[in-house]
């Protein structure tokens, strides 16, 4: 019913609550309490399980793969207590300085 | 100067854009220009940097891996034509179910 | 009781034997049924666990996860279809060339 | 002109040998330098090229991949002062119950 758009803060918000869930049927608390190096190993997972189903040209298998890999790599943000935030001003930065370079290198000779 | 929040789909919108140019410059043109198999390669990665940064609890290095892979996670969706609203709507499908399961098993039997 | 020491050249004759099992007990024959895709991604994901081990210096799951990597690659190599012999005689000429390019690094100017 | 099979224990041996090398030409040596986190990468990385290689049904591309992959695993083992043996072994053990559950399993009930 709401109108408000799902982004990857929401996922975000909604992983910080379930990670301290005391909830035995939490999959992010249960994951949260194995902790990083297990965390690690499904975003490697569910990345390569992403890049399978691209060359496949399989489209509803990449919708849930790229869903799996961001919620894993949302947990993993969680446990190693990094804001999605720091995140996205580092590519913000880095997205803006190759906007400059392309200017540059739009400039005649 | 701008306030707005840079978001996932604030990238999405630069990849868009850059997926198309004939700027010499531009990596993403180029990337897209080398095809999924390539793209796939990269988020494969850019996952496992991310891990081992985890793993070693490098967090500036974490911040980094992180949004490279959430980079080439962005131009893969692009090369694959699948919208990120796609990935998100999948997101919030999941959760909500897995908010329903875990109200479920709060339930007094 | 067998002084034959165990290879990889092993490996690949055990697995070649049970790929074509009709034991149901057969992880092999299995995980032949599910095809390449499957098989692919049991490699990736073996080998991010390998390099999870080492980073975290844990030499006795680093033996374990080298083995089933090892294991899946050999699975990977019967679905393809291609023999082992083909990968040991792209080591060798390899190997070789680097050694005669290390030879030349040695020479004097 | 040798007639000895090349072998993954022969390319245990040039790797071992490769490893101290103070040549500046060696790739081996460089690689051994920068560590394990980095040598754990390139497992990774060429892991996911061979799944890709794989999955595109590419035998040239997978035998040059999974060349790739054997010899940085080599080199993992060499930083991580595990020998190939040690793997070997289990794999001969892992095997072999592995038989034995088989010939369980084709038992009569």
């Amino acid at each position: 019913m709401s109108e408000t758009p799902f982004t990857l803060e929401t996922l975000e918000a909604i992983v910080a609550k379930r990670a301290v869930s005391d909830d035995p049927a939490s999959y992010t608390a249960r994951l949260m309490r194995r902790g990083i190096p297990k965390i690690a190993q499904k975003v490697g997972e569910e990345a390569v399980e992403t890049a399978i189903a691209a060359v496949l040209g399989d489209r509803e298998g990449l919708t849930g793969e790229v869903a799996d890999l961001l919620y894993h790599l949302t947990v993993l943000l969680r446990a190693a207590d990094l804001p999605l935030s720091a995140v996205m001003a580092e590519l913000n930065r880095r997205t803006a300085q190759t906007g400059l370079e392309e200017k540059a290198a739009r400039r005649p000779e």
